[in-house]
C-alpha cells in the first residue's frame, strides 16, 4: 500500500508528537536511560474537543492508564502519553497539570478528566527505581508536540527500551487506504520493548542472551477515517496482526496494548443538543478492508523502524544494548 | 445471613484497612477535605504471595488503575488503594515507594509491580484541583493499614464523597456463607460518591438539588473461600446487583468499579516448580449460591453503612453536605 | 416514571411479539409443555434493515445464540426468538427457513444471515428430551407475531417456566424517559425461570422445596431511541440491575441474559455510500440517566408481570406448579 | 519446534476427529459440496468430565454456537463440531440427539447441556440453502472420530470451503513444547474458508476475482498442558498471531473464531465434594512462552496443510475452485 508523505503517525492530519529524553551517567550502578512521548490527537483542546477511541489488551501484562472510560464512552478527551513503568504516576501529574491549566472548569464546575498513559519496563538500562521521571517531564514533552516530522527510535519513552534483543524505541510508519476515489491515512506509533532476537523475521544479528524480564509493546493508531468506537477496536485488533507479523511469540510477560482513535469527528464536552450526528464508514465497504490492511502494514513497519533508528545504548550497570542492523 | 464478627471486610482474616484524612479550610473559596484508604489482601508481603482477583466494570466512566494485568494474570500483587480521581498519580507514587522498599529485587532483577487505585470525584466538598494528596499520604495509610475494626463514614478516601445527597464515603460489611459444616467469609468495603436523594430506597431525606455532575463508587470484595479469578469476577458482578438494591440507576457520569479478591491461596511470585496445584470451591456446589448472597446482602448493607456512619461535612465555598439520617 | 399505554414491549413503535404455545398430557410421565415466542424488531425486513444491538452476559450458564456477531457489528438482522434449551437447534432451522424465503439473495448472492434465539430450560414441566418444538413451531410464532397486545404469562416460551418456585414465563412492561419535550419509549420483555421463593422480594408464597437445577432469565430490551451499540450495552447492563432488584442471586447455574436493540435507526444491508449518517443520544445528556432509570424500572415489573399473569400450570410426571400470588 | 509424531490436531493424547463429507452434483443450478467435522476433546463422556476451555472472538462476524456457557464456566462439556453456516441448527440437533443417549439424565434428572458448533460459509460451492446437512450426518461424524490420523483438504466440514483464493478446507498441525524435560503437545485444526490469493504469504497462485462475501476461519486449539481457562484464552489469542502470520488482513465479514482446551485436567459433571483440586502451569514457566510459539506455530501450519491437501473442487452453478499450489 501507499505511505503517507513522511511516512509517520503525523501524517494523519492534525497529530502532533513530543518526545523528552532523560539519559545521564551517573555512576558505576546507575543511569537514567528513559524520557517521556506525548501523542496530541489533534490541534483542538482535547477534553473540549473529544474523539472516538478504543484499545485492544493483546496481553495484559501491563501497567496502562485510563482504558476503562476510553472504553465505557468510546471517547479519548486527553493526549496519549508515554513513559516507563514506574513513571506512570508521574506522568500522571504532570499530563493533569497540563490539562487543568488549559481547562480551569474540570474538578470545578465540569466533570473530572481521563488520562491515557501507557508504559513499558525500561529497567534493564534504565535505573528505573531512581524515578527520574518528573510531572514535568511530562509537561515538557506536551509542550513539544508538533505536526510533522518526530524523532524515532532510542528517544522520548523509548530512550531505554529493546526489542528483539537489539536496540529498540519508538517506531513510526502509515499508510494510505484508498479505493473509489476516498482516501484515508493511518498512521501508527509504537513503543517496542518485547521479544528475542530468534523470533524476529528480519533479525540479521546474533541471538541474544539477555538476562531480563519479558517485555512489553504500545501501539498506537491514528486516522483519519471516519469510525466509531466500535470500529477502532476492530483497528486495534488488526494492530496485533501486524506486531505478530515481526515474529513475536507474545510473550507471558509482555503488555501489548493497543490504542486506536479517529481525529474525522470531534464530539464537544458539551452541547444543548440531545442529539450527536455523526458519520461512519460503512463496515462492509471496501475501505474498511483497506484500513484493516493499511492498519497491520503500518503496525508491522514501526516495529521495524523503532529498531532501524535507534542506536547502540549504553545503560546502568554499563550494560550495552546494540543497534540491529537488517 | 449471619453477619462477620465485625461487620467488616476485615472478618476476611488477614485483610486490613488503614485511613489517612485530609481536611483543612484555606479560605472562603478552598477546602481540603480528602483523603487515601489502603487495603491490604493479607499479613503477608503482597508482591511475594499474590492472591487471585477479578474486577467488573459496572460502569466505566472512572480512572481505576490496575486492572488489565489484575484480568491477564488474575492475580492481584499489591494492596488497593483509594482516593480522590486527582490523586491516582500521587497514591501511585507513593504506594510504588513503599512497595519498592520492601522489594529491592522490583525494577531490578525481578519484573515490574502492579498497582491498583481506585478513585471517586470528591470536587464538590474538596478543592480538588489543588493536589492535596501527596504520595506520602498513601505511604501513611499503607502503615496505618491494621486488622480488626477500622472508621467508616467521612473518614480517609470518603472524606469528601457525597452517596444520595447525604454524606457519603467508607462503608463496610461482611456476610459468613455456610452450608455443611463449611464456612466462608465475604466482606465488602465500598467508597460511595453516587447518586441523588429520590433514588435511595432507604432514603429519609429530602430531595438533593446538588448542581453536581455524577458520582461513582468503588466495590472492594474479599473473601476467603477458594475461589479462582473466573469465579471471582462472577462474585464482582454480584456485588453490582447488591449495589443497584440500593436504588441507583447507575448514571452515565458515574464510574462504578467492582474489585474482588480472595486470600485463601497465595502463589508465590517465583517458584522452581513448573506447576502450581490449588484448591477450589466448585461452581455447582451450593456454597457458591451462597458466596453470592453474601456478597450481594454484604453490598447493599455497606452502602448504607458509608452514609450511617457519615457526619455532616463542610467543604469548599462553604458547601455543606448534611447526614443522611435513615 | 410513566408506562406505556400498554405497559408492554410493544410500545415501542413497530415491535411485533408472537407465541406458539405446546401444551399436551401424554401420559403420567411425559407431558409437552413449551413453545416458542418470537420477538420482530420492527416492521420491515429486518435482513434489510438492520438495527443497532448489543448483549450483556449477567451469567452465562446459558444457550443463546447469535451474539458473536450482534457484539462484532453492533447490529441485529433478525428477530429474536425464544423457546426452551433443547428447541434452539430447531428453532434456528425454522427462523432460517423464514428469512430464506422472504430473502431470496441470502446465502446465494450476499452474505449469510445471523440469527438470535434465547432459551430457558423448562425441564422440571416439560419433557424436553421429546424435543417436541419443531422448525414449523418457529415459523408459526413469526407469522403470529403482531404489533400491540400480546400474552403473559404461561405462554409461548414461557409455557413451561417457573419463577420464584411459581409460575413464571413472559412478562412485559413499558416506561416512557421524557425530559425537556423529548420522549423515548423503553420496552421490555422476559422469559423468567429463574430463582427460588426465599429470594422473591415481593413474594407473598411459601418457601419452594423444588428439587429442580437453577434456572435462567431472557431479558429483551427494546427502545426508539436513537441509541447506538455501545449505549444499548450501558442499557443492557442497566437491566440487570432492574432484574436484581426483584430478590435473586444470580445463581450459579442461571443463564441471565440481556438483548437490547433500538429501532431508531435503520442500517441497510447494502448501500452504494461509503459513508453512513447517524443521529444518537449524547451520553450526558440527562434524558440518558431517565432511559437508564426506565430500562432498571420496567425490567423489575417485568419480572413480576411473568408471574402475576401466569396460572397454576401442570406438567410431566404430574407435576404442578402454582400461581403466585402477590 | 519439533512436531508431533502425526502433525496433526490428534497428537493430543485422547483428541479424536470425525468427517461427514456431502459432495453430490445436483443440478446445472445446484450441487451439494459440504459436510460436518466432529472433534471430541478425549475418550472419555466429555459431558461427565468436562475439560478447562476458552475462546477468543478475533472478529466476530460468525454464528459459533455455545461460547457464552463454555467462557462463563470455563468448561467444556460436549464435542466441537463444524460445519457450514446454515447448518448449525440441524447440528445441534443431531449432536443434542447424541448426547441425549448417551446421558438419559441430560434434561431430566440433571441440568442441560452445552453444545458447541463453530461454522463457515461455503455458498459459493454448496447450495447452502438447500440445507443438506440433517442431524444424522452430525451423529455420523461423531461416530466415525477416531484417534490418530484423520483426512485433511476438502473433506468433512472443510468441503466446500475456500482458503486465499484457493480450496481449503481442514488443516491440522501440531507441536511439542519443551523444556526441562518436560513435553507438552499443542495439536491445532483449522477450518479454512478466508483470505483472498494476494494476501497469501505462501501463494504461488495468480489473483483470484472471485465474487463472493468474505469468509471465515475456525481454529481449534488442544494441548495436554494442564491450563485453566484464563490461560488457555490467552493460547487463543496466540492462534489469532499464528492466523495472521499466513498474510490475511482479518476482512470484515470473515467470522474469526478460536477454541481452545486443555485435556489435561477433567473436572467431574458432579461431585460430592465442595473443593476440587487442579494442577495447572505457571505462568512464568519458561514452558508457557514454549506453548504461546507452538500454538502460533501449528496455526500457521494447519492453514497450509488446509490447503496443501485440499483437491480442486467442482461446485454449484458448476463453479470450480482450484488446488493451491505452494
Amino acid at each position: 500500500m501507499k505511505k503517507g508523505p513522511l511516512n509517520l503517525l503525523t501524517d494523519v492530519p492534525g497529530v502532533k508528537v513530543g518526545h523528552v529524553t532523560l539519559k545521564q551517567y551517573l555512576d558505576e550502578k546507575d543511569s537514567i536511560c528513559t524520557g517521556v512521548t506525548a501523542i496530541l490527537p489533534h490541534e483542538q483542546n482535547s477534553f473540549l474537543h473529544k474523539v472516538p477511541a478504543a484499545s485492544f489488551v493483546l496481553n495484559g501484562f501491563g501497567k496502562t492508564v485510563g482504558l476503562i472510560q476510553l472504553e465505557e464512552l468510546g471517547l479519548m478527551e486527553s493526549p496519549i502519553m508515554l513513559t516507563n513503568t514506574f513513571s506512570v504516576g508521574a506522568v500522571l501529574e504532570g499530563t493533569l497539570s497540563y490539562m487543568l491549566e488549559q481547562n480551569p472548569a474540570i474538578g470545578d464546575s465540569t466533570s473530572s478528566l481521563n488520562l491515557v498513559v501507557g508504559e513499558c519496563n525500561d529497567s534493564y538500562l534504565n535505573s528505573m527505581r531512581l524515578l527520574a521521571v518528573r510531572p514535568e517531564h511530562a509537561i515538557e514533552a506536551l509542550q513539544a508536540a508538533e505536526p510533522g516530522s518526530f524523532e524515532q527510535g532510542a528517544v522520548g519513552a523509548g530512550t531505554g527500551m529493546i526489542c528483539y534483543g537489539v536496540k529498540g524505541g519508538i517506531g513510526s510508519s502509515s499508510r494510505i487506504a484508498e479505493h473509489d476515489g476516498h482516501a484515508f491515512t493511518v498512521g501508527v506509533l509504537t513503543l517496542t520493548n518485547f521479544g528475542r532476537a530468534h523470533e524476529c523475521r528480519m533479525a540479521n544479528w546474533a541471538q541474544d542472551n539477555l538476562d531480563k524480564p519479558d517485555g512489553s509493546v504500545i501501539i498506537i493508531v491514528a486516522t483519519d477515517a471516519p469510525l466509531d468506537a466500535r470500529q477502532l477496536k476492530r483497528m486495534a485488533k488488526r494492530a496485533a496482526i501486524g506486531l505478530g507479523r515481526t515474529g513475536t511469540h507474545i510473550h507471558n510477560g509482555s503488555g501489548d496494548i493497543v490504542i486506536a482513535f479517529s481525529n474525522a469527528n470531534f464530539i464537544a464536552h458539551e452541547s444543548d443538543q440531545p442529539i450527536e450526528t455523526q458519520s461512519f464508514l460503512r463496515d462492509d465497504h471496501p475501505l474498511m478492508n483497506e484500513l484493516f490492511q493499511a492498519v497491520i502494514e503500518a503496525t508491522e513497519e514501526s516495529v521495524y523502524q523503532s529498531i532501524l533508528y535507534a542506536e547502540t545504548t549504553t545503560g546502568r550497570l554499563g550494560r550495552v544494548i546494540e543497534k540491529g542492523i537488517f
